[in-house]
């Protein structure tokens, strides 16, 4: 059992022991109270992932994916199993756990997207979807893996709920209690909302970056363009180290919302074009100047909720 | 007079002591052993920034731009002139300086462009262009003004020389030497060549980084955005708050070469449109994992760099 000052809970199921299942795992136990053993079990893809959890101390016991007898003693009496596996995952994931899955254990995930997991919950869980609470954890590193995982990884931060209609209230609130148990702040969103939010000031700045270092990798003289690249370059393609598989999925589970924000972005960059083109000094200084009063009271605002949340720091 | 480990002047003329040249400013006289005074003049456009310069001890002396009595006896016996504003001043500024310049004294500048940098010193200079070689030194910080000026700001930084057929080889190497003593590595390059590279790898990047921030205040949702905006939106726009007057003046000034990369890059986003729309995962996913290998071997080999040019670090 573990309990983080109240939130308690005798059995958590993590599908996927990586940087965010992980950081989940630690950022429980290393917060929390821990009576007994095996409160946290992590289910893995690879012996390799599994066996890297285990010696890391980020679970308590792993079990492969694969394992029939395995997995169902690990769902046995579990109060909570969170996918945190890549989103095309979910559906097949869910399908795997279902034969497995108690009436009183509540399922949640830290996809990325909310509309194709809330479809691949209703395809995979039919009449029980009301155990499923679609979950986002708005926090992240270009790392990935079980060694990557960090115990405060949510302190602060937002984690999105898209609770459905079918969800009792106190199940919605538990997996809430959960993600407060390790600092980060609850809020809902429908799917949609969520999808549209996050294509916009994730994926595509994700896609984006990406699209840079490909540009340049393209170009005749990549070498010697990479060798003067500095300060900009480096945090504005920061991400484009993130994981190609993850973010494959999350470009394909939310194309739709993706490609209306590009679709916009691109609309953006053809005026930009038009204005280096006709150099039109004055319509370019106008963009960057909002731009840099919009970019500069973000970072004031998030600066004052960071300062609000741990006084401390 | 300032000496800085062998490399010596006596009086360094400086026009514009914002971020680039106050730093300039503060690398030699903090690095160096200062004998006597006003060694380094800072010459600027308003009262408040000369007062502000001057008040932060950057300069030893401060002069009016508009002032032609100082500004002759600011010049005269001057051994380097630096000019660091937006690059759009550079042919004004050069036309101001040309009555009062001594055949003796060495120009040279900070712009983040060249072609234009070297037309408007031909045109500003004539025949007298062989005293002046273009420079860029690639170092910036988001913040500018003098307050935002750093001792160390190149401290292991790439330095850019565009030497002209002009120059003798002598007056090169001194400017190559004054950088290097701000702890700089100096390169030659054609200014085609820097324009390309700095295109690709700075300027493109910053409006790209402008753009995101104007699209997502064009959105109606812009707030619900921005709330919900986290580590890789941060790092992605860090670069959009940098000064709109320095970027527009660099947009204009190197058009033809970022209109080069900008179309090479709408033609890599429209592919990976084309991917997302189709949801062809295994596309986006082999340019992702290109991306990703290229961005973790930039970042590895400019850590060896910077480990090699200070082991203690």
């Amino acid at each position: 059992m573990i309990d983080v000052a109240g939130f308690s809970f005798n059995k958590l199921v993590i599908l996927g022991v990586g940087l965010i299942g992980g950081s989940l795992a630690r950022g429980l136990r290393e917060r929390g109270d821990v009576a007994g053993a095996r409160a946290v079990i992590g289910v893995g893809r690879t012996p390799a992932s599994i066996a890297r959890a285990l010696e890391l101390g980020v679970v308590d016991a792993a079990v492969a994916l694969s394992d029939d007898a395995a997995l169902q003693a690990a769902l046995a009496g579990a109060d909570y199993v969170l996918l945190a596996a890549p989103v095309a995952q979910t559906q097949p994931l869910l399908e795997r756990i279902a034969p497995f899955l108690e009436a009183s254990t509540i399922v949640t995930d830290a996809g990325s997207t909310k509309s194709d997991v809330v479809a691949a919950a209703r395809a995979a869980l039919g009449e029980r979807v009301g155990q499923f609470v679609p979950g986002h954890p708005i926090a992240g590193r270009e790392s990935s893996g079980a060694d990557a995982a960090l115990p405060d990884l949510y302190e602060g931060r937002n984690v999105v709920l898209c609770a459905l209609p079918d969800n009792p209230p106190d199940v919605v609130e538990r997996v809430a209690a959960m993600w407060r148990a390790t600092g980060a702040t609850v809020h809902e969103m429908t799917p949609e909302q969520h999808d549209r939010v996050l294509a916009s000031v994730s994926h595509l700045p994700h896609l984006l970056s990406f699209a840079l270092v490909e540009q340049i990798l393209n170009s005749p003289d990549a070498a010697l363009k990479f060798s003067f690249a500095a300060g900009g370059f480096r945090d504005f393609t920061r991400i484009a180290a993130s994981s190609p598989e993850m973010w494959r999925d999350i470009c394909v589970a939310n194309r739709a919302a993706l490609l209306d924000e590009l679709d916009a972005y691109t609309a953006v960059l053809a005026r930009l074009r038009a204005a280096v083109e006709a150099a039109d000094g004055a319509a370019l200084e106008a963009v960057f100047a909002r731009s840099r009063v919009a970019r500069t009271e973000w970072q004031e605002q998030r600066a004052n909720v960071s300062a609000a949340a741990d006084p401390e720091k």
